[in-house]
């Protein structure tokens, strides 16, 4: 019976597993690990909280999935190879077919990363799922090879992988705020729900980017963090970054994006806010010196992951918004704060 | 006003501090730690929720303290130098007064095992505080000098350290289930609020003991896992088990512990409970073998810090208890389990 199962079955039935690459895995007071000469560990939590990151009702599959894959997109904004997590998890009660379908999402994805699950804790309290990931970056020199925020440099040109803005789309449709039909919804969804970090290309830049971030709280925002560590600023050129978003045949079209709230149909100016600010991406956005443009699309394509230029890196502090023909869009456009 | 601060300002006003060991501390995606050469990192995660792990009134600074101290004790266990930790805070709403007296207990300990925050995560959500240790174990001639759990040798003797169930008698005294007077209390409430983690104990350790676990689900749980990892059984004698409360020469005086429930004295065998199965004392279980026995007292010197021989490794699996003729006691104690 599901309520007989205390935390060490528990943790027995749905976490533990042979060890591989720790040196001691789950089962122990501590995990050990050993990283390789010649390497750092890099290291990244979060935290993800019922209400806040997910919808109750979330498939525990997906949930699964999304936790690992969080912390994986740190660890590919840093340009570091996965190496290992724990898991801590608080739980209102002993759900068995929850367990069951949250820790096979999980595994998947770690399994794509070969990355290993080395310890944690498990305890009763509100929904919380606590990862911790290691990735390991080589040391060259004695300099790391690491993408770091800080490295951005005047006259860079600033990237973003992928597509942004779904993951907002999906989740304005899921709070009834919105309505797509099913094919624009669907992927949307899969966005939100089921990120793919993107651990390839963060490696593939290491030594091309020359700094790093992942998409999480919203595009600009998260530029504002490499600009600020950087002591930087930025031009974003907005008539690319309308086109980032996936569905953007759709809603260029007759139908476009329909706003329930206000019984009408949005304009292009709520795609470029989805896409600006939407936040839960889970893109890279990077710098990179003009001279290594051939070496970014080499590292996109070694990692089958487009990545679209959208702006440069500028001296003067700030960060400024142009249309298509140089003009500056007024930036109206807000980040996701987790305590606003 | 405190509900204007988010998230980055949280975080930079409480928790950002110059790095010190790290070769990246808070502020990027990740952390960067580069582990000495000849050591293994040793890592654990405890999760702390309220209601579940402490009252919802605890004073923030002690809480603090213990949500460092209970995972700084998983590294004692091991033998493991601290060397950093990760937070991760779910907080239902921006308390300054509650965020400045965490801190403040957190860093007070951490300053005093010269243990450094790297990184984290701060969200919105049912108070939940994660943290996750990094610790150094010395890896010598191929070999890990980590205390592991599943070292016990047949003859080997048993020790624990400090005392034992004070924190739970303080536990008992704050449901309202029990009266003592201040003198016993305070010390009690002291030792369940601000553990000490037994890092020194653990580290001198090395070498010496076979098999290590810290008690935090109660002395005979937290053996049972020592005996099932090494394949072993024991026998402990509860006449010495008996005298390891703090408060041992108290209640064997005429006052005695007071039940309130049942209102009556209550005996020793209730004394015997808490310091058996009461949880929460953050104290070193170790075996060692015999020819350790001076080893053993000169590592509990060099950390000013007492051990008590309570009983033997044994190859007959089970945990069997003896009173000080050897009789056998009734196992009736039973362990804290958080799904029970």
């Amino acid at each position: 019976m599901a309520d007989c199962m205390g935390e060490f079955d528990l943790i027995a039935r749905y976490f533990k597993r042979p060890s591989l690459r720790a040196a001691l895995g789950v089962g122990d007071d501590c995990a050990l690990l050993q990283p390789a000469p010649g390497t750092q560990m890099a290291i990244s939590s979060d935290m993800l909280v019922q209400g806040r990151h997910f919808f109750p009702d979330v498939d525990p599959q997906t949930l699964g999935h999304k936790a690992l894959a969080v912390n994986l997109s740190d660890l590919a904004a840093c340009g570091a190879k996965p190496l290992a997590f724990t898991l801590a998890l608080a739980l209102p009660q002993v759900d068995e077919a929850w367990l069951a379908a949250f820790s096979k999402g999980l595994f998947a994805l770690a399994d794509v990363h070969g990355c290993e699950l080395i310890g944690g804790d498990t305890t009763q309290g509100p929904l919380n799922i606590c990862i911790t990931v290691f990735g390991e970056v080589p040391v060259v020199n004695g300099r790391t090879q690491a993408l770091l925020r800080s490295g951005a440099k005047e006259s860079d040109d600033i990237y973003v992988s992928g597509t942004l803005g779904d993951a907002r789309l999906a989740l304005e449709v899921l709070y009834g705020r919105l309505s797509v039909p099913p094919e624009v919804f669907n992927p949307a969804r899969a966005r939100l729900e089921t990120p793919s970090p993107r651990v390839a290309l963060g490696m593939a830049l290491r030594g091309v980017a020359s700094a790093a971030i992942d998409v999480s709280d919203g595009l600009l925002g998260d530029l504002g963090h490499i600009l600020t560590a950087s002591q930087a600023g930025a031009v974003i050129d907005t008539s690319i970054a309308t086109k980032l978003i996936a569905s953007h045949a759709y809603w260029m079209g007759a139908e476009g994006l329909f706003d329930i709230k206000n019984n009408q149909k949005t304009g292009p100016q709520t795609c470029l806010a989805y896409v600006l600010a939407g936040g839960d991406d889970y893109e890279l956005l990077f710098t990179a010196p003009v001279a290594q443009r051939d070496a970014v699309q080499a590292a996109a394509r070694a990692s089958a992951l487009p990545v679209t230029r959208i702006g440069q890196v500028q001296s003067t502090p700030g960060l400024r918004l142009v249309d298509e023909n140089g003009a500056e869009v007024a930036n109206t456009f807000r980040s996701f704060d987790h305590f606003a």
